[in-house]
């Protein structure tokens, strides 16, 4: 680099200051652009009643998949729906998708079919169109860029700065699999590096697997919400883990939070990996990632019916900004919640 | 890889092999996907009279830029003014733009500075909203992913397919001068590797550098085609080389076409260039690359306002499909009109 100014280190910021340094003083100049950076779509309007949504994606070999044991159809799948799931994240529907790849000598005709049958599966089970495509050479590892376009109606955005004092704090699914399916996988590779035979035996830990290799978006907790007639105050997608999403809400809504690590939704294989790594079981909840669950936040008024939304469980409320974000411990204690630092995933 | 399957490698398709045959099949499911795969944009239907316009670029390191010689200011710059190219393209106009970064730990907050200024001044220039931004983590090199939205009236839009026989073939500004500026860096690069002072003299070749280091978008020709009230019926970015562009008008309209060398546009600074490294002018013209000017054809009876179009030149003419692509020589030989092999840029 042809740079001998001041250096500052990323990490001496964290992903907040980096942001906020980085964008600060835009005001958009077209009164189409409702809505810009820092939430999990950009919102465009272009018509009276609806909204168009974009959100782009970035997926680097190496960081955020490893080729060893990442199937390329199932790459081309999670690069497509961790896409979609940003639109859902602000209430919406994905409705088109352009992908762009960066591709090395290394990759014949047939790799990049899989990646693109992967692709347009995906396309095909969230009903979206795929209409953009671009390859480019790369000297290094792989890359996918990814851009989904949606649409919401005008009255129906949820965006990540509108939970208040007292709201419900509900999550999708269950968290911490995806985590310990990359620790599975990485323990996997470590043992079976330098053979050529690379079949580890994962019976019984199929569900991990999947929630790290193959990850759905929750259209069914967006379509379940609009059924029930629920309006998120604020959502999100988790990507890097509850702690430090729940944070981004508290953080652009001016709220504090507190949340019960009983309540954090944990499956039975996540725990039994837990025990076996010898790992925290909330930490791996809080901080795992890669879950792409939606976490949201609903009015106290509309308890009962958050309670009974199918694969949704209320994990504590909202609350005034002064009392912080708290996580609450088993035996009772209080920590503040903390976001593991930027890892830049 | 994980991969032992038969191996096609890209380069025995072609990159319209290669995009035919990944995107083989793909029928739109919604009725607001206009255009899709296989133009300089997508085109989606947001309201009865506009179309909102779709494009994504992604940039890296060692095949789009080298950081030896470009500045991160200008990267920023040009990534965001390939982007609008691109919708300026289409007859659009470029209105929020999106960038992921992909950054290795070399990089301190001040580069990301420089390349969001770079970003941010291209945005005050023409007019654009960034409305996203993400940086993650690379193991290897700089990665920037960038996707620009625009729009443009539905009755307006120009895409690569509407060229008829007897149009005029027009293209803007010059060719071959980022091609020779290139060179120019990649051979200063070569005398000067391994020494601190990196400062070569480049006097009287500022034009070739700024051609490649920090190309501008066609937002004028756009403007005054409007302004003459003239509609290209087919148009397109020159990125990859006037002859690879004009292939993809020709394959795509499904129409041959007659280009003259001696109309070819070209600057002195890029001749003068081409007589010291001995290289053929004409082909560093047609297929150079990274020219960025506006490549379109209108009908022959608007001739005389054509050729009055400031900075455009007419270099020759559409024909029936039969007659295939053909270069016309200044000694008034032919030869067809080829463009570069898969390069992936």
């Amino acid at each position: 680099m042809n740079t001998l100014s001041p250096r500052t280190e990323i990490a001496t910021l964290g992903e907040f200051g980096l942001i906020d340094r980085l964008t600060h003083g835009i005001t958009p100049r077209h009164d189409t652009t409702i809505l810009g950076i820092g939430d999990d779509a950009a919102a465009i309007r272009h018509s009276a009643d609806r909204l168009t949504l974009v959100t782009t994606d970035l997926l680097l070999e190496g960081v955020h998949f490893d080729l060893t044991y990442t199937p390329l159809k199932h790459l081309g799948y999670k690069t497509a729906v961790v896409n979609f799931s940003d639109i859902y994240a602000m209430n919406g529907r994905p409705t088109q998708l352009l992908v762009a790849l960066g591709l090395s000598k290394r990759f014949a005709v047939e790799d990049i079919e899989a990646i693109y049958d992967g692709i347009r599966h995906a396309c095909d089970v969230y009903g979206v169109d795929l209409v953009g495509g671009d390859t480019s050479a790369s000297l290094t590892g792989l890359t996918l860029s990814a851009t989904c376009i949606g649409d919401v109606p005008s009255d129906r955005i949820v965006r990540r700065d509108g939970a208040h004092d007292t709201d419900l704090i509900c999550v999708s699914g269950d968290l911490g699999a995806a985590y310990m399916g990359l620790q599975l996988l990485e323990r996997e590779k470590r043992v079976f590096r330098g053979e050529s035979d690379f079949a580890p035996d994962f019976a019984g830990r199929e569900y991990l697997l999947e929630r790290q290799l193959r990850p759905e978006a929750r259209r069914d907790i967006v379509e379940s919400l609009a059924s029930a007639d629920l309006l998120p105050t604020a959502m999100i997608d988790i990507s890097d883990g509850l702690a430090s999403e729940l944070l981004h809400i508290a953080a652009r809504s001016h709220v504090g939070c507190r949340i019960y690590e009983d309540r954090l939704p944990i499956d039975y294989q996540t725990a039994v990996m837990a025990e076996e790594f010898n790992m925290n079981l909330a930490t791996a909840a809080l901080n795992g990632g890669d879950d792409h669950e939606l976490l949201f936040t609903l009015p106290l008024s509309v308890y009962d019916r958050a309670e009974r939304l199918p694969g949704v469980r209320i994990i504590g409320h909202i609350t005034r900004p002064e009392l912080g974000c708290i996580l609450v411990g088993r035996d009772g204690g209080e920590v503040p919640l903390q976001a593991q630092g930027w890892q830049g995933r």
